[in-house]
């Protein structure tokens, strides 16, 4: 076999075979296939795609790359969710303690923000002492307490996805459905979930901008699930408008505190609440989501969740003190309004724009080995269907710094778009594909 | 300006500009830019294309990444001829001393055998003594003195189309037109040539199998010629059987005489003269094809083509005299007859199962670092059109060794077809392109 042969079979269109898939991955992570051979396979894959048992093959091939986390020993059922990424989208750490309190136990895995999206371990790296580097046992043991755990991806864990990740990240090859397909699922199920509700979401502030190519990831995503024996339902929300009302690590970590004491934003109640409808049905704790959902409004309604999440933070190495203390107040003491351009509604604030402008704020970063700053960011005091006037103040911007602010207030203006009538009314949740 | 941009505007079907490509291509060479990205890239202008502008512009910047030779002092025409490569392709031997012969000079500078196809340098290797790797001191006295010399590729020249096919060759992007345009115009603008002729060869043993292709390769060839101020010619010609009676490295050296003595096979005979006319027109010494057809049949009347052969093979330290006593007996002792499997007329000898079993016998290679054996080849008594009766030879083969032999046979026997009626006449030579 030799890896020219299988790299020109892809380009011209063949399904690859498990043998074939197999000597590129493992001998790519032994060091035996060399980059540039990888790359221009990946480039061959963006171009023809992969057949849906192609790509349940690679998803499996990359899972076995590395460990699989071990959670046998600890009651279940384990359901995990998973975001195609966004901006302002804190619903993983609101999530994670709700589920919990309805005994469905969450092994969380995150990533980190790149480019305009956020990332969780960002975020809850703003409360003061969290630690998001867990060993495994670390990771079991805080599982078996709180219920959940929130993570970094340790060395062990796929590093088939952590070397062709990094080599797609430098090749233009990132947006191919298959391969995020493999990316996202080989690590959720080396996690050692069994049910995993997607957010595929779609528009400016997402990967995907349009609601097709949404629905084609989703629908990716949902069929591999199946053939590994993941249970796992999507749903195609929109990434128009960030996600809330609050967009920065630690700002996000005080709106998701809201939420779990179930006075959050409209927008991100309801899709967080309906993410967690499926993880309840996942869970087997309802029949369907309607009563999932129902039962996830009954528990924001008592005292559980938030007491898991502060719970959590302790239990990773957090002060829930400190971080109740800090709440309202933790700030960087660089900020400015950004005021209404003109009279009238607001028909959208471009989740795209904040996104790129949340980079030069600091609150998220160009390159993965950036740091981010956690109390810059920035409030809504409107969004979309408002009513404003001239003048009238619509976001508060913090930035690490006077550079970053004066970087980012022409973006953070432009995003945000009139109308002279009131705009419809967006569509939060576009489908469920199951 | 990031690698990873210029790969993601030519994924996405754009233009490349002069300094994107300049980035990527003296990166790639100064080692700054690594080989994932050039081969992701390459994969991408395999889906994408370039446009004619950005195909001169990639010529351009892979000739200038080496230094070019100077001819100056040497009295022109410079015209030189390139094929894509076939089997039994040994034209560049007849014309270079034919060309000379009417006063124009041949710079050229060949290749080796590779997978299916013969390689110049391999035949003249072929030639007791003979050096095929000049300095290019010693290339321009030899031109100086008998009017042509061939050498191969020294490392001076155009170093990224070096760097840049070795990395195409293992990643399944070398069938990509404006690529090959790239890589074989830079190299001959290097060589110093003013006028290219250019055999572009379409068919099964042909690098292009169907004529439209090559048609397309021929097009790109002569308009980005143009743009680089060579004056090219192109003959779309038919390499869906060997070319003349001889395959093999001595073999072929032997036809070449024939050839130059002015008694070669019909079709080698022809397409030899109309790439010579060709190259007559562009040394400017005819108006038209037709004339310059004429010079080179009345040329091949008088023993000068063939003295200034036996010249050149004295210049590049072959032995003449040992030549000619060689002729017609160095053989391989491991040979065998391959006989008519029915009878009927041979409808076609396929190119391409030649050119594979060839590899086989030694006279190819399918690695570049893989020996030849000069003296293995094939000698055809028949041909298509012939009428034979079963059991009849219709060629002998000598081979390296006995493995070889054994393992070439039966792809030589299936390279026979045969009719019961008279095949169509091959048409040789599909059109010209200029």
């Amino acid at each position: 076999m030799r890896a020219a042969d299988i790299i020109m079979r892809k380009r011209d269109g063949n399904e690859l075979s498990r043998e074939e898939l197999s000597y590129l991955i493992s001998g790519y992570v032994a060091g035996e296939i060399p980059g540039y051979q990888v790359s221009a396979w990946a480039m061959a894959v963006y171009f023809r795609g992969m057949t849906p048992r192609e790509t349940a093959v690679l998803t499996e091939l990359m899972l076995k790359s590395g460990k699989a986390i071990d959670l046998s020993g600890i009651n279940g059922p384990f359901v995990d969710k998973h975001s195609t990424g966004g901006v302002g989208d804190k619903t993983s750490l609101i999530l994670a303690p709700l589920a919990a309190s309805l005994g469905i136990q969450d092994p969380m895995m995150s990533g980190r923000a790149l480019g305009h999206t956020g990332g969780t371990l960002d975020k809850l790296e703003a409360i003061p002492g969290y630690r998001t580097s867990l060993s495994i046992d670390e990771f079991r043991d805080i599982i078996r307490r709180d219920g959940f755990a929130m993570t970094g991806q340790t060395a062990e864990i796929v590093p088939a996805d952590r070397l062709l990740y990094a080599l797609r990240d430098v090749t233009a090859t990132v947006e191919s459905i298959p391969l995020i397909t493999a990316s996202i699922l080989s690590k959720k199920a080396a996690e050692g979930t069994g049910g995993l509700v997607l957010d595929v979401k779609y528009g400016s502030g997402a990967f995907m901008k349009d609601a097709s190519r949404g629905e084609e990831l989703a629908r990716s995503l949902v069929d591999t699930g199946a053939a590994l024996g993941l249970k796992v339902i999507a749903l195609l929300t929109n990434m128009d408008e960030p996600l809330g009302n609050k967009v920065g690590n630690f700002l996000e970590v005080e709106e998701s505190l809201d939420c779990l004491e179930g006075h959050g934003p409209d927008d991100l109640m309801e899709i967080t609440l309906e993410l967690a409808a499926r993880m309840v049905v996942l869970g087997g704790k309802a029949l369907d989501a309607t009563e999932g959902r129902r039962l996830c409004e009954e528990a924001l309604k008592t005292p559980r969740p938030k007491e898991l999440f502060l719970q959590n933070v302790k239990s990773q190495g957090g002060e829930p003190a400190a971080l109740m203390d800090m709440r309202g107040t933790y700030r960087s003491p660089v900020s400015a309004e950004i005021s209404a351009q003109r009279g009238g509604y607001i028909s959208r604030i471009d989740a795209w724009k904040i996104g790129h402008a949340s980079v030069f704020l600091g609150v998220g970063r160009n390159r993965t080995e950036d740091p981010v700053c956690p109390f810059a960011g920035v409030e809504f005091y409107h969004k979309s269907g408002s009513q404003v006037k001239a003048g009238e103040p619509v976001m508060k911007v913090w930035a690490a710094d006077e550079a970053g602010l004066k970087a980012a207030l022409p973006g953070l203006t432009e995003a945000v778009e009139y109308s002279d009538t009131p705009p419809p009314k967006r569509t939060l949740i576009l489908k469920e594909i199951r």
